[in-house]
């Protein structure tokens, strides 16, 4: 629709898009040609419809955001802002004739602050450049998320995104303090502080973390920074039964253990691992679990967690010897997603998460789904949050293997809001679960959330069709 | 205005609002006698105006909660909800004619979970009655706002407050992850989870977290809890200059150390503590710097922090010896606000919080501020988190020393904000800063704000007055 408002003549009423845009940004950053335009089109989500940019826009300032919300709202033309795209739920994929706005090019880290512990940064910011960057100055930003080395500030302030170290660190959401934002109409909104609190009025800051861009364009964040703690080491557990690693996790958490991180593979996720990069865990065992601390004294604390593994049934328990053993550990958690991947071509990760007391029976469920279906579903869970990850195998090819993909997908999403849960611990709605949204939040919460994008975003140009 | 209703004829058009709000409570929760509704109009504010309630009501129950609701959206009666009235803005006061709504009665205890570190409770649980109750668990709910023994968690919800322990465990916003809200109009609202993780949808947890009551009543929330920490240990070290106490703040912060609490005593503070209680604190002393650890070894943090003070220029610096004279130190600064009152009769206590680098600054600026008035203004702080509570001392028999008390208090909130700071850190907006708000988040800010209570308050009943 709005590809033929470009196509339209120049003296078209409403004008031509690009030419307005290029009224303010320079035409490096105002990509038109469709072979390009069509490579901004998705995130790394499966099954999430995208649409065709009308154009991509690269800003580099806050003035040049403001000029393409100004001219979005004359015109009339949905934006959607995108980081890496490495999202997992479409959040980002574009919808026909769009402004694709994407961030990347604002990726300047503008302050660290070591005495006031922030940072404050463009939303283009690479994670791992923001945590690198720190940790030179002897700080810590702890969200990081598997994409960490790709990922954007800005889009992880978009999904609110987590990562291994929630257990003990929180969400990026805890680290957000105060934010610039370019309203829909072009407008720049402060929210938020950058002192250690603030209660001046309504959490707007909190508001827009894990709005997924349909409230405003992120365009400066101030960011809460924690000293870096000592280097972690790891222990690794295997268990006879899933049920008997979350025993473990259960008992790690009520005996009040703090781990860096509580993560769990499944079986299927161990073999997968192994095909992929030959490493040797151990493939006789139902579910590996790693528990990590980087207290002054980690060597203690593997040993308490190891009796309390041990007590739940664990087969064997091996505490790392140092550092380059536990990142080997760590490695083999990082690699299960592009293991699982490679299992069948294609795969669609759920992110159920659940009061951790109920991991055994949602663990328990989706094998129980996956045999129905008759599918691989590997599950790696950030098991100390009760965060899951049951990742479906499916070869994309096999229109019948896909739609079961899909129906065991959404049965994952049922069974983890039966247990308490939600539909998302950390990898968002998008477009991808929108209709799962409703269901968890329930018709008022709908109505209220529905509301206040309206207030937000009266003319509906920001991000439609994402989280409603 | 709304007792002349209550006055009415039974057959008044719009009925009468006792009789409808009897119609589904008990007699026992509907109070008009106005010597006892008189005695819920304020609560620990100076300088903020109150009106006389039409009625108090003591709901016990959600669906009371509800009728309560619906009537005054029926009748267009303003509600003020109240928790323990230890608020020190003027955000629970009463508007005239209004429902005090008082949930100081809804107050079990639902669940305690050790395993999911959870607890469900009403709004009406004091802080203190939960840390207990979740203590036995072994677990621990982290802010402690000074009236902890008598606020509710209602009202910590409805201010979003902090507490000394904030620097390490931070404020009551961190620890909400689900809540239960009845709307204006009386419709249920559910909002976040009761897992660890969960981004489904738009913060509305958040939002209302801090919003005073002005978006709707809080009537159940899932709050997080963390395994209680070791027993802290308290390390006491006096200054010559107030500059010098800031520089070993900054030192400590910059030096990677997480105390669970940093607080500084100016001179007047710690004069006034000890002409109410006697303690033999050193008056000779500028600033008095208590800086706690509650990790494994306390004693090596303390030795870590006393050399960073010395090398800030401490005259003398005393680690506690055990948990009693930890304890000891901590009333010390917990009666610093009762005995900066006893100082004149009344008190003024600002909450302006500034980057932790700038504390001196702020410090320095409240020093001319007292000379230039003429008033004594003792300042405690929570120097950790540059949480500053600046206390203005005066005779409120005394109209010229009111009226200097009163633009001594802005002129702190305007120094704040000229430092990059917020008008508050932890005490809320209420009435008493309303105007204040305005300076501090903008006009855009503003207008947002406005339309987000639009959003959940069409008609302008809840909490009027307060907040803009």
């Amino acid at each position: 629709m709005i590809m033929s408002r470009i196509e339209a003549p120049r003296d078209d009423v409403t004008g031509n898009l690009t030419d307005r845009l290029l009224a303010a940004l320079p035409a490096e950053a105002v990509l038109t040609d469709p072979d390009v335009t069509a490579s901004y089109a998705n995130d790394m989500a499966s099954f999430c419809p995208a649409g065709a940019p009308a154009v991509v826009v690269l800003p580099r300032t806050v003035e040049q955001v403001q000029h393409v919300m100004r001219t979005a709202t004359e015109l009339r033309v949905p934006v959607v802002p995108q980081g890496a795209r490495t999202g997992l739920s479409g959040g980002a994929n574009a919808t026909d004739g769009c402004i694709v706005l994407s961030l990347t090019k604002m990726d300047r880290i503008l302050e660290i602050s070591p005495v006031d512990r922030i940072a404050v940064v463009e939303p283009g910011v690479v994670n791992a450049a923001l945590s690198r960057a720190v940790e030179e100055h002897g700080l810590y930003y702890p969200p990081d998320p598997s994409s960490w080395e790709m990922c954007t500030i800005g889009g992880n302030i978009g999904t609110a995104s987590g990562g291994l170290c929630c257990v003990k660190y929180g969400v990026t959401a805890e680290y957000v303090l105060g934010l610039e934002v370019v309203l829909a109409d072009g407008r720049l909104m402060s929210t938020g502080r950058r002192t250690a609190k603030g209660v001046a009025g309504y959490d707007l800051t909190r508001l827009f973390v894990g709005s997924e861009g349909s409230l405003g364009i992120v365009v400066r964040a101030v960011l809460g920074l924690r000293p870096k703690p000592p280097q972690q080491l790891v222990l690794a557990a295997e268990f006879a039964s899933a049920a008997a690693a979350c025993d473990a996790v259960c008992r790690i958490m009520e005996g009040g253990h703090v781990p860096s991180l509580l993560e769990l593979m499944d079986r299927t996720t161990v073999k997968a691992v192994n095909d992929l990069a030959h490493m040797g865990l151990p493939e006789t065992t139902e579910a590996l679990l790693l528990a990590a601390f980087d207290t002054p004294d980690p060597t203690a604390d593997l040993a308490a967690v190891g009796a309390l593994c041990e007590a739940a049934g664990a087969t064997q328990v091996v505490p790392a010897e140092d550092a380059a053993e536990s990142e080997l550990l760590l490695q083999a958690r990082r690699l299960s997603l592009t293991a699982l991947e490679a299992v069948k071509g294609t795969t669609m990760i759920d992110d159920v998460c659940v009061p951790r007391s109920r991991l055994s029976a949602m663990l328990d469920g989706v094998e129980q789904i996956a045999a129905k279906y008759g599918l691989t579903i590997g599950v790696c869970c950030h098991a100390g949050d009760g965060n899951t990850h049951p990742t479906v195998c499916f070869d994309a090819l096999d229109p019948d293997e896909s739609r079961r993909a899909r129906e065991s997908f959404d049965e994952i999403m049922a069974l983890g809001l039966e247990l308490g849960g939600t539909i998302t611990g950390e990898h968002g709605v998008g477009v991808l679960k929108k209709e799962w949204l409703a269901r968890e939040i329930g018709p008022v919460g709908v109505e209220m959330q529905r509301a206040v994008k309206q207030v937000f975003d009266p003319l509906g140009i920001l991000n439609p069709g994402k989280l409603f």
